[in-house]
C-alpha cells in the first residue's frame, strides 16, 4: 500500500476509536473534522519513508509513529488557531475547528488528539513492545517543554524571544521526531537520522514564511501575512525573497547529504525531493530547485 | 518513603523536566504553579495505595502512574477553568492559572502537562517495560475521548446531556484509572480493580456535590454554587443534604467490599477509610461515616 494511503487509514482507525461508543456527538465531530480533509501530511510522510528506507520489519509501528505526529500537528492547528492565540477563522481552506464547534470544543478537541496519538503509539507497538519506549520519549519530547511544539508556542507569549529556540521548538522539533521515530519503528538507531529533520524542518520554516509573504489566502488555504501582522520573525522579509528561496535550496541541500548509510537512501532522497518541491506552490518551487 | 512525600517527589521531578534548558520562563512556572502546592492527592494516594497492597515490585513504576494521573488531573483542572468553560479564577486557593499567566499560557499549560503525563510514563519503566503498554492504555483510555476526563468535558457542550456518562466520563475514569493502574503497576490483573475507583469516583463526585452546596469559597478554594450557577446535576439538590450523605457513606461500604483478595487488603482497606473521610470537611464527615 502507498504511502499515503497508509497514513490516511492509520489515521482513520485512530479517529474511529475516538468516536467510539460514548463519546459526546460534537467532540467527536470536531475530532474528525480536525483531522480529515489533511494538508499535505508532510511530517508522517518523512516518518514512513524514514522507516521504509531503514527496513522496516514492522510497518505497523512504523504507520503508528506517523499517525501520532500527524495527530500532535492537527492539535497544534486547531489550539494555535484558537482566538487567544492567532484568532485564525480559516485552516486547509475550510474554518478553524472554534468557528465550526466553538471554542470549549476546540479547546477538548486539542487536548483529545494529544492522548490519542499516545493511545495509537500504544495500540501500534504490540508486536514490538520494545519500539514502545523510544516512540514515545521521541515524540513526547517533540510536543511538550521544554523543547517542543508547545514551548514554541509559548515563546510567543515571551517579551523577548530567542528565535532560533522558537523556530527550532515550534516547527523543527515535529520534523526530527519524524525521522527519528520512522527509524526507530525500524528498530535502528534514532539520533544520526535526527540532521535529517532539522534540516527539513527549517526548509519547512523558510517555505512557510516564503508562502506567507507570496500566496493568497485561497491558494494557501489560512490567512495570509499573519507573520508581519503578529511581528513574527519571517526569513523572507529578512532575507529577501531571492534570499530566502536561496536559503531554501541549500538547506534541502544539506539534508540530502545528511541522510545516513541505509537500505532504501536512494529511493528516500528521490522522495524527499519530489515532497520538498511540494513545499512552495508549484510557479515558485521551480525557481528554489 | 511515605506515599504522600513519593508524591511530591516524583512530580517534581517531572515539573523539573519539563523546566529544563530552553524551556521559555513563563510556561516552565506555570507548570510548577499548576501542579504546585496541590490538593489532596487523591487519585494518585489511591493509585499508590493499590500498588503496595499489591506487593509492587518496582516502586518506580507505581510512582510514574501515580505522577502521571496527578499531572492529567492538573491539566484538566487548568483547562476547565478557563472562561470558555467554569471562567473559575480560583483553584486551591490561589488564583487559577489563566488569571495568573494569562489564558495562552494556560491553554499550553494543559497540553504541556498531559505530554509530560506520557513522558513520566515512559521515563518510571525503564525497569519493568512490559508496563509501559498497559499502564499507557489504562491512562489514556481514563483521559481522551470516547469515555476519558476530556469526554466528560466536552459533555458540557452538549444540549442532552447522559448523566450517568457525564460524571462516569468526567470524574470516575481516573479514579478507575488509578486503581487499575496502581495494580498495572504492581504486575497484577487490573481489571478487577477497576470497581474499587469506579466507587471511590462516585463517591468523591458526591462529596464535591456536597462541598458545592455547604462550604464557603475559602474552604473550598474555588467558587461555591458553582452546579446551580450552571445548571449543572448535583447529588446534594437531588437527594437533599442527608440522602446524598447516606449514598455517599453506601459508595464507600461497597468501595470496601470490592477490593479483591491481595497481600495488603486490610492495610488498604484502612487507608481508603482515612483518605475517604477527607472527601468532606471534618465537620460534614462525621456524620457520613
Amino acid at each position: 500500500m502507498a504511502i499515503g494511503a497508509r497514513i490516511e487509514r492509520r489515521l482513520d482507525q485512530a479517529v474511529t476509536e475516538a468516536e467510539g461508543p460514548g463519546a459526546p456527538p460534537l467532540l467527536a465531530a470536531a475530532l474528525r473534522y480536525a483531522v480529515f480533509p489533511g494538508g499535505h501530511r508532510i511530517r508522517p510522510r518523512l516518518c514512513l519513508s524514514v522507516a521504509e528506507a531503514c527496513g522496516a520489519a514492522d510497518p505497523e509501528a512504523a504507520d503508528a509513529a506517523a499517525a501520532a505526529i500527524e495527530l500532535l500537528h492537527c492539535a497544534s492547528l486547531v489550539h494555535d488557531d484558537l482566538p487567544c492565540f492567532d484568532d485564525a477563522n480559516l485552516r486547509r481552506g475550510k474554518a478553524s475547528v472554534h468557528c465550526e464547534y466553538g471554542v470549549p470544543i476546540a479547546v477538548l478537541t486539542g487536548d483529545a488528539l494529544i492522548v490519542l496519538a499516545f493511545e495509537t503509539l500504544t495500540n501500534g507497538t504490540v508486536r514490538s513492545p520494545s519500539c514502545l519506549a523510544s516512540l514515545t520519549a521521541i515524540i513526547a519530547g517533540a510536543v511538550g517543554s521544554p523543547r517542543g511544539i508547545v514551548a514554541g508556542q509559548a515563546w510567543e507569549c515571551e517579551a523577548a524571544v530567542s528565535l532560533s529556540d522558537y523556530q527550532r521548538a515550534k516547527t523543527g522539533a515535529l520534523f526530527v521526531a519524524a525521522t527519528a521515530a520512522g527509524a526507530a519503528a525500524a528498530g535502528v538507531n534514532a539520533k544520526p537520522w535526527g540532521v535529517l529533520g532539522a534540516k527539513l524542518g527549517e526548509a519547512y520554516q523558510v517555505a512557510d514564511d516564503l508562502r506567507d509573504v507570496l500566496c493568497d489566502e485561497a491558494e494557501l488555504g489560512k490567512p495570509i501575512d499573519q507573520d508581519a501582522a503578529r511581528f513574527r520573525p519571517n526569513a523572507a522579509a529578512r532575507l529577501g525573497v531571492d534570499g530566502a528561496k536561496a536559503r531554501l535550496a541549500t538547506l534541502i541541500g544539506e539534508a540530502m547529504e545528511s541522510i545516513p548509510a541505509c537500505p532504501g537512501a536512494e529511493e528516500l532522497r528521490a522522495i524527499i525531493k519530489r515532497q520538498t518541491l511540494q513545499f512552495l506552490p508549484e510557479r515558485f518551487a521551480r525557481a528554489a530547485a
